[in-house]
Formats: C-alpha cells, sequence, structure tokens
C-alpha cells in the first residue's frame, strides 16, 4: 500500500515523513524508521511499508535533512552530520518530534512504539532511547556513537538491538565495545549480532552502485537475517 | 512425545543418545544436539523433544561420556575434557559417529542435517563442520577453541551462529575475536550474537542450583532469543 506524506516541524525544518498503515485497521503498535545519514529515500520508505504490510505495525519513515532533502554529497554529508551530533538537543529534539507525531496518528497505539534506523539513523534510534520510553530501539549497520550515551545509558527503558557486519569500517571492534560497555553498565537489555564478511550498508541494494565494495556492500543473507531478528524483537516487546 | 533410546559406538564407548521425531511422519531434515560438558541430562534431551515437536525436524540428542554419564565432579571433568579435545581425532570420532547414526534413521533426510550444542556441545557442533558436510552448526553458550579450526575452517561448508552471553567468562573477548577471525580468513557464512548482561548456561535452568552467578545463570529471555534464532538459521538452511 502506498504510503501517505505526513508534514511535521523538527530542529526548525519542515520534515516530510512517509507514513504506512497496516491493511488491518484498529489500534497497531507503531514504528520509526529513521533513514541512512544521506536523508530519507525509497530504501527507509521500503522498510516501512514492509513493516506495515508484512507485520502488521503503524510505520512512519522520517525525514532527516527537511523537505526531504538528499545529501548525497559525501562533502556536504560530513559538516551537516557533525553539526546534528555536536549538538545533541538538536538531535533530540528532532527524533522526539518524530516519536510525537507518529503517537498522534489515529490508530497508533502510543504506548506501544519502536524505532529502527539504518546508519546514521541507527544512532538516532539509539538516542531516541536515551530520551523516551520506546519499548525497543534497533539499528542496522548502524553508528555506534550515540551522543547521550555516554550521560544517559541509565535512562533507557526500551530494548537494544544492534545488527552490524563484522567487516563494516564504519563500526570497529573498539567502537562496539565501547557501546556495550555503557549499555551492560547501565543495566540495559541488549543484544548485538555481527554478521561475518559483511560490512557497511548491508540492507541496501543501492549501496553496490557506490562502487566502494570494502565499505559499502549489500548483503543478502545479512539483509533476510537481520530483518527477522528486528521482526522477532518487535513481536517480542509488543506482545 | 517420549524419545527412543538408541544406542551407537563412538571412541570406544557405548553412547546412550536420545532420538525425537515430529509427529507427522515422512523425511524430515535431522539435528544433532550435543550437550553440556556435564554429559546428557534432561537439558539437552529436552531441546531435541522440542526441536521435534516445534520444528518438526528428527533431533538425537547426544551422548558425551558413554552410557549416559554424568560427569558432574569438576576435579573429574577438566582431565576428561582436557583428554578429548588434546586428541582432536577422538572429538572428530564422536561427533562423525554421531552424525553417520542420525543419518541412518528411517525417516531422515541424510542431505539435510545440522548441529547444535550447549557449551562444550557447541564446541563439538563446530568441530563436526569442519569435518563434515553439515548444513548448519550453532553454539549456545559455546566454547569456541575448536581443535580443528584453525587447520580446518577452510572446509566448513555449513553456516556458523554463534548465541553467547555477553558476560560469559568462559568466553571473554579475545576467544570471540580469534574463533571470528579464523572464520572470516576462511570465508566462511557466520553469525555471532551476544547478550547483554548475560554469562554462561543461560539456556539451562538448573545453571542456578550451582551458586555460582557470576558464571552459571539461566536467563530466560537470552534462552527464548537465542532458540528464535537458532530455528530461523534451521528454516534457512533446510528450506
Amino acid at each position: 500500500m502506498a504510503g501517505q506524506d505526513l508534514r511535521y516541524q523538527a530542529d526548525g525544518l519542515t520534515m516530510v515523513g512517509s507514513l504506512h498503515r497496516p491493511a488491518k485497521g484498529g489500534p497497531a503498535p507503531g514504528v520509526l524508521v529513521f533513514p541512512e545519514a544521506f536523508g530519507l529515500s525509497a530504501h527507509a520508505i521500503g522498510k516501512a511499508e514492509r513493516i506495515a504490510g508484512e507485520l502488521g505495525y503503524v510505520a512512519l519513515a522520517c525525514d532527516l535533512w527537511g523537505e526531504r532533502k538528499q545529501l548525497t554529497d559525501m562533502a556536504a554529508l560530513g559538516p551537516a552530520l557533525g553539526a546534528l551530533t555536536g549538538e545533541p538537543s538538536r538531535l533530540r529534539a528532532q527524533v522526539r518530534a518524530a516519536l510525537e507525531t507518529l503517537r498522534a496518528q489515529d490508530g497508533v497505539d502510543a504506548t506501544r512504539i519502536a524505532a529502527i534506523g539504518f546508519c546514521f539513523g541507527g544512532t538516532m534510534a539509539f538516542e531516541l532511547a536515551t530520551c523516551s520510553d520506546i519499548s525497543a530501539a534497533i539499528g542496522f549497520h548502524s553508528g555506534l556513537q550515540v551522543p547521550s550515551l555516554a550521560a544517559d545509558a541509565g535512562r533507557i527503558k526500551g530494548k537494544i538491538l544492534a545488527l552490524l557486519g563484522a567487516d563494516d569500517p564504519g563500526v570497529p571492534p573498539e567502537m562496539r565495545t565501547e557501546f556495550t560497555r555503557l549499555l551492560s553498565e547501565a543495566g540495559v537489555d541488549w543484544q548485538m549480532t555481527l554478521y561475518g564478511g559483511v560490512v557497511h550498508s548491508f540492507t541496501n541494494p543501492d549501496a553496490d552502485k557506490a562502487g566502494q565494495p570494502g565499505f559499502l556492500r549489500y548483503d543478502a543473507p545479512a539483509d533476510r537475517r537481520s530483518w527477522t531478528q528486528m521482526a522477532a524483537l518487535l513481536g517480542e516487546v509488543f506482545a
């Protein structure tokens, strides 16, 4: 089913999200889908569509740069990301606005909300977990340098799941160790799965177009397996 | 459904396994279940029963010390394990005998066999993967010092899944790193999941009786989640 454009304000920008509803009406849990760093594209929108169609949850694919802008120029992307992570209050404002927007939709059970995200979107999902009562936060080939994690891991109520390529150059072992150390010290319920021989962007078939197979590469088994793990955790927390 | 005692010879011992069949007849994939180091007990037999009853595969819970002997005396267990891992040919003889026994059973699809194991049984499942064509090997709170892995990782055809407590004192980070390094260098399809705040024996409710909660402790969420991941991989390789 086609998604519905949904406009909301966040961090001074007009966000154009894409809302997807299950075929069956009535209250359903909600899932926020935060996109890759480039911005909201068919990749995250397709995931929201599947979450609605296959799993029966209301899913909001979230805009990142306003007016659904794409930042595909790496020279511009770095500073834009740096500005956002350098001011955690801006990042929080953005993810909280997405959460409140989804919660306010008809047919969404406001007590059962989770967030997933891809690449920087995973970082966003985890950041939201540090400042809200979402049931779960799930990151795919996710950045693990979550701005408020060191300060606020103890506030996390949701369950955390990180799904990572074992050879992702952007998420080296020491970064994984620091992330899980902070979660463990705070007593958070967390899981991390590593996929052998897999790098960044493994859920996105378009990743191969970048021509950087050592860094960005689609991986069909890891894509399927990570989806299955996500669905299992959503089923668990929404049960 | 009650299991059927199944005797077979391996490494000079008479093994008394427990064979469990799905209710539905006809050829089905087979799953070997290797027990914890103490030997075959209700824990592994119960897992085999569930694999047959819930997943529809023929499952053989394997004996370890012959005549279903239990080695609960830690002073005796260490040397017995050392003797087995010190001579990989003995370990291989034992796991291969279990494989051939299961393959020879009526109603088992000999082309679709996987092995799972708990604690040292996980090591056994991985060892079998280095010297057979099993479809998958799955270890729960598994030892990762697999005797033939350094030499024969390149012979592994099956998919590898290790399900571990992140705080398991018996499986420290450097052991995980070495295990995955060998698998990656050999191009093996592997996955590893870590469960935060979880130690050894998390699938076994009896673990708590040992009174060593920092080392041996049941964990209900990790037990359920690891079972789900096992079922997903078995479904994938048997599809």
